[in-house]
């Protein structure tokens, strides 16, 4: 894309910001790169790297990381750079149904804070917001205080518009069009971007930037949590659908006489593998659902009530398998400690479903960024525009948040 | 794309071939283009439409539209071309489990000669070859002596390894690791381009881009035979997986206590919707599964027991809705009579198993190539490297194929 948009005449500052951000994507993917690489990825010069690199740092988005002898260094091929650790950042949102964790991001991927509420079972969309935005604040208190904050991203578990962000439907909150976004900018009376979406798709994300499956083309990110999801990347694009609704692997039919789901249909696979069916195994009581992975954690042997789970879990596996014909499945959510401990069930499930060569094709494994997969790739969206065009982006960030938020 | 590698000066025969190739195949796609057409379509001056246009008029594959006096008027802009009807052909084979069809099809997409024959349960792979060699005779006898064979596209019933062609498994046909191509170019004795695709991928490609789904970039090409499988095309791109193997949803379960399917598991959708169900629903014999597209096509109501085949594939285009989020899904093979007979309790069915936000999304219909969109897939299959480089697929092609192949 660099190359060919290299000797663009007709837009030259859309050129530039465009090679700005994209030389900002690359410390962020990387963490830090040395000029010398840096030319080598962008394909451009010596000398244009070294203006984007000064103009990069006079935004206040990188800094050096050799000795300050070679700051202006450019004719220094070995001088590095590196995300700068005081400047812009994201709040990320993963809205679980039964809880909301809430973190401080900064570029190149790092969680400075975190903070973390339950949700009540069927919530008001509005008081969810409330308890999104007193997360919010506690973890931007904690900022420093003229870091810009260029956005919200927020994870949710169900179909999100594309167009719009409006959640059309997630059935394990039981919420139909909420206009999120609108109701989290108003709990927290501040106008900042804010983007929205599915969690499954997040997870993906960020496991394919940065977790188990960078430089994977064909992937599959499996969340399990209150609900089951995919999120999918296919040939190296991510798989959305026409209004951004694909991936709903949960409710797949796994049998037509099992128990009735929250979609309203019957049966479907998250009623089988799902965290009440898990708490279930586990003779768990509804109210120790959230402290569902602590519990797994702690367990050394899987019960036989659970290790069912873990077939039918690979059995559903098998469906996701046929269909997208994936190298690598990434279990995340409940489905991680799972599959650490009935490895042998799940992979003997994926076997009686999965046709021969897809299975031959595919790798089970447990995601790179443990429990932070979805939190980490809401992050990621929320960065976007910058990485699109840093200086609009830091056009419209927030500079006092600490403040404002504190107000 | 062409604007992009116009300028390009390091290989200035390989984007001449490049443009070639792409304005062979706008005209491939509309039937006929005017010049101004074509030099608003690829951005492209007028003088170099010309020659590109001239170019391929001596190589055989356009022919000039309008009267013979504007023939050479590069000056007059309403000179159309059109694909030259006696110009290079294809061979697409349809390779059903119960028969097989074999067509010579012309750029542009014309069928000029079909054949077909049966194909006995489980058969020997060369002697399939052997039918599909017999097939591929007759109608290259009936082609004009010296118009080039560019090369034989053939669509499978199973999963076809992308990176050679190799058929890994065909459920339905019993056949694992079969290197089918190499199999028929042996019975034709014959050394010529043989590519080889999934049924249902080819009708998504064919119904893509001269069907019921052009410029549609979300579809779904369900093919019911006595096999299911889908074709996608999502954003824009086909869904293939890492190995080709993508859109296996026949083998979605639908009831875990139902019938053994062929892929070796048990309740498989296609089991309960496949060709063997619909037979057993209008109680025909096993003998008359291969014309069971007829017998559908003369019924005017269906008896109940159709009606609930037709309720349970509108139930699995649930899950398909649910999983690719597409704008349409095309109904071909048996599904075509079977949706006409049975419209609403397809719908119905899907509203039982789609998310709402999905299922509003989607159409259902039937495929604007009829019976024909697997054959023509594979036609376009055998047609790329034409639009990829006419000079070398045409310096590849058998010039006297019907010489050759009587001998």
């Amino acid at each position: 894309m660099t190359a060919a948009t290299r000797g663009a005449g007709t837009n030259q500052e859309g050129v530039r910001r465009h090679n700005l951000g994209t030389l900002l994507r690359h410390v962020h993917d990387t963490g830090e790169l040395s000029r010398a690489e840096l030319t080598g990825r962008m394909g451009l010069n010596r000398s244009t790297i070294a203006a984007l690199v000064s103009e990069l740092d006079t935004l206040g988005l990188i800094e050096h990381s050799s000795p300050a002898t070679s700051r202006r260094g450019a004719g220094r091929p070995s001088a590095g750079v590196r995300i700068r650790e005081d400047g812009p950042y994201v709040v990320a949102v993963d809205l679980g149904v039964d809880n909301a964790v809430v973190a401080r991001v900064g570029l190149g991927g790092k969680i400075w804070h975190r903070a973390a509420a339950p949700i009540p079972e069927d919530p008001e969309a509005w008081m969810v917001g409330a308890t999104i935005a007193t997360l919010v604040r506690q973890v931007v208190a904690l900022s420093p205080a003229d870091a810009p904050l260029l956005g919200i991203g927020l994870a949710v578990p169900g179909l999100v518009r594309r167009s719009d962000g409006l959640i059309r439907h997630a059935p394990n909150l039981n919420w139909h069009d909420v206009s999120f976004g609108s109701i989290v900018l108003a709990a927290l009376a501040l106008d900042v971007p804010i983007a929205l979406g599915n969690d499954a798709d997040l997870g993906a994300l960020a496991e394919h930037r940065r977790g188990a499956a960078v430089a994977v083309d064909d992937l599959v990110y499996l969340s399990g949590n209150v609900g089951v999801g995919a999120g999918v990347i296919t040939s190296g694009h991510r798989l959305e659908g026409v209004a951004g609704y694909a991936g709903e692997v949960g409710h797949l039919y796994h049998d037509p006489r099992g128990l009735p789901c929250h979609c309203g249909s019957r049966g479907c696979w998250e009623t089988v593998v799902g965290a009440p069916a898990i708490a279930e195994a586990l003779r768990c009581s509804p109210d120790q659902v959230p402290r569902l992975g602590e519990i797994l954690d702690e367990m050394t042997t899987a019960p036989r009530e659970l290790r069912s789970i873990a077939t039918d879990l690979g059995r559903g596996l098998g469906a996701v398998v046929n269909i997208f014909n994936p190298s690598l499945v990434i279990l995340g959510g409940y489905f991680l400690p799972l599959f650490r401990l009935c490895r042998a069930e799940v992979t003997a499930g994926l076997g009686d479903r999965a046709l021969m060569p897809a299975r031959d094709s595919v790798r089970l494994t447990l995601p790179g960024l443990g429990n932070d997969s979805v939190l980490l790739g809401a992050a990621e969206m929320a960065m976007e525009p910058v990485f699109t065009d840093p200086v609009a982006s830091l056009g419209s960030a927030i500079t006092d948040a600490p403040a404002r938020l504190a107000g």
